[in-house]
């Protein structure tokens, strides 16, 4: 294939309005917003439909085709060639929240995509040739706050998960993915786009590093590994007056022992691994009532495998040894294990150029939460970019990132979108491009 | 005031058919109904509404007269006297129930308490004359289960509760009693009726000392202590991922540490003291956040005043503990301490001689639970009377009692009835009757 390197380099500056991206997320903050500037916008909730709709028409006003695959995820393919199999360079994110979230974790991927595909279009129409269509994408229930696993749309998109699994998730007043995205009318019949030839996502980074340092954008060249455990203890009901206590079986007895290991984990390994269990559902949950049931959630993040392994173990001893001491039943539900991962060198050279050709500077860091751009790894070169976050507040509604960082980084990601465009999707040749 | 014995004694036994409080029973476990043949009739709920429907229609065609006060509190007052001022034996219980609970707690003591002021008002009818008028009463949010103290409309008649604290309870949803009276159209205006002279309360006793010694009637002769304390942390939202273990403020592990400490207590001093956590409340409880708020509900029930109080400073103790671990807020919400009460002898010899005279066994016995019995007791002579448990199972759909249990039981309660109103309300003097 013959590139073609015909572009002004950089794109037309009135493209690039400084504040732009600023703008979008202000107005997507509507969308679930609270008094206090953040947000909560469940998955697939009316507020979720609201964002998607809005996400829609402005990928049709650019001229995009907006496709809405199975699971809900929405994909606007900008066509930048007139080749029917051209390659696709892929950008997105995530317009779901946590309940109180942030106003940028997520959706500020999602809009930065969406700027890249408009302008690359606007380029397009100004007579720039291109070698790979773009797509902007909203992955749905990333967060995995209101259903379970988290990185569902693109997990389902990648195939680590089945698309009738994914749909049949149910949040816990016992409503499916399937029936929420019915509800607000995204549960689609598209196929989704064939795997795209590079990813690369912008996001938040969650973390203090790049605040701490000056340095304005994060290129991650590291993902911790993660292991999720649902545990479900099945004890009875007692009336907690007169029933003996050693005729008790208390199912919150057992999860509270368990949430106490799991914290006392984190101290084993300081600074290697991050534990918590951020949920915690209890049956019947009445003052008077010896709990019959408990659904929790165990989170250990850690930054070396064979401590993630070891951790997981005593997590698991710990679930088994506080069933016994509660006289309870347990079962284990969804179980996930993601291994420490290192992303493609190719696609970090490439964002360091681009900031670098931006006179901004850069710095490797690892990610700790998961993004959408973890699924994608095992699919096509995939590189993730964060801009900093003011005291590291995340999953907090007072998340927060000034104006001109994301300028910032929407500046070195238009780069590595035209780059990436230009050289059919291949990083190392938009090194060269 | 001279007193009236002129009553056939026992009243006639087509007024006491066997198995007739069984079918109300049945008929009364429709409301909130579950397929296991448990309920789920939370205070000032949809199907509470129902009960109190069925309940003030059961009243009204039996002649007496509906009273709904300001919290919801049903009275029927059963006219036995022609005296304006006469004094008032009251008997009754509780409609609401537990999530999931049994089909005899509580509504047991209602509609038995209702059969006695029907049968005495057949009495009268056939030309027995009293010395007292009989009241049958539903007492409001006796379980504590939806709202908040439990033994509100008791506690709330007798003034230990002003009734706009009552009102402004609210539930895990945020309704008020207030409201959700009014949404079932329970929030009477009728003034309360004066205090009794007397009052007695049948339940099921909800432990297994009567059904192991095979003794129907239990007679109540001393409650245990009981402290109640609602605990809030106040943590902060923060992701689960990125945020250092050091800087996270986590509501939940604050909790847990108190929930673990609270049942340790009960390993101290053994058989002595029931501990218990029913209820937790997590927000946001998603499996990436932090938790930033937990609302638990602490029990401790003691038989000895110092070791409740010693349990209760150790608990306290316990919550600053695990804040200052956790590094989180606390307060102290609704916190409230019964301490050991003996009832009063002279109600329970009435129901000894009374069960002795229908020759049947009775034994003395501990309540551990509260009851709205023990409200009253600082108002008036209070007794309260056990019938078995099959099992000893409490709040839980798979209670349950014989019904020649509910039978005898009944058989007591009537004979019980019948003395008192005859000495208007005198326990002492119902002894002689």
């Amino acid at each position: 294939m013959t590139l073609n390197s015909s572009i002004p380099e950089p794109l037309d500056a009135t493209l690039n309005p400084p504040g732009e991206l600023a703008r979008l997320l202000t107005r997507f903050s509507q969308f679930g917003g609270l008094a206090t500037g953040g947000v909560t916008r469940l998955c697939a909730s009316a507020a979720d439909g609201e964002a998607r709709d809005a996400f829609a028409a402005l990928l049709a006003d650019a001229g995009a085709e907006v496709l809405t695959d199975g699971v809900g995820n929405q994909f606007g393919i900008f066509r930048l060639t007139e080749t029917p199999q051209a390659p696709l360079v892929m950008m997105g994110s995530h317009l779901d929240s946590q309940p109180r979230g942030g106003r940028f974790d997520g959706v500020l991927g999602v809009l930065a995509a969406f700027e890249a595909g408009r302008r690359l279009m606007h380029a397009k129409h100004a007579g720039a040739v291109f070698n790979a269509d773009f797509c902007a994408v909203n992955w749905t229930n990333e967060e995995g706050a209101r259903f379970r696993p988290s990185l569902l749309g693109s997990g389902s998109f990648v195939g680590k998960i089945r698309m009738e699994d994914a749909l049949a998730s149910r949040d816990d007043d016992g409503v499916s993915l399937a029936e929420a995205l019915d509800a607000i009318g995204y549960r689609g019949n598209d196929a989704p786009p064939p795997a795209p030839a590079c990813y690369v996502e912008l996001h938040v980074e969650q973390g203090g590093l790049l605040e701490a340092d000056k340095v304005p954008i994060g290129i991650v060249t590291r993902n911790w590994g993660a292991a999720k455990i649902d545990v479900r203890f099945t004890g009875e009901q007692a009336h907690t007056g007169p029933a003996k206590m050693h005729t008790r079986r208390d199912a919150l007895f057992a999860a509270s022992q368990v949430i106490c290991e799991v914290r006392a984990l984190a101290d084993r390994w300081p600074e290697r691994i991050h534990t918590s269990v951020g949920r915690l559902v209890v049956q019947p949950n009445s003052p008077n009532v010896v709990p019959a049931q408990t659904d929790l959630s165990i989170e250990l993040r850690a930054v070396d495998d064979a401590i993630l392994q070891e951790a997981e173990a005593l997590a698991m001893q710990a679930v088994e040894a506080a069933a016994r001491r509660a006289n309870v039943g347990y079962e284990i539900g969804n179980r996930t294990s993601r291994p420490i991962r290192v992303l493609p060198a190719a696609v970090g050279d490439l964002v360091r150029m681009c900031a670098r050709q931006a006179r901004v500077e850069s710095r490797e860091i690892d990610t700790v939460s998961g993004h959408d751009a973890l699924s994608l790894l095992d699919l096509c070169p995939t590189g993730l970019m964060f801009v900093p976050s003011v005291g590291g507040i995340a999953h907090n509604e007072n998340e927060d990132t000034h104006s001109d960082d994301l300028d910032t980084g929407m500046t070195v990601l238009m780069a590595v979108a035209q780059r990436l465009c230009t050289s059919a999707g291949d990083p190392v040749a938009a090194v060269g491009a």
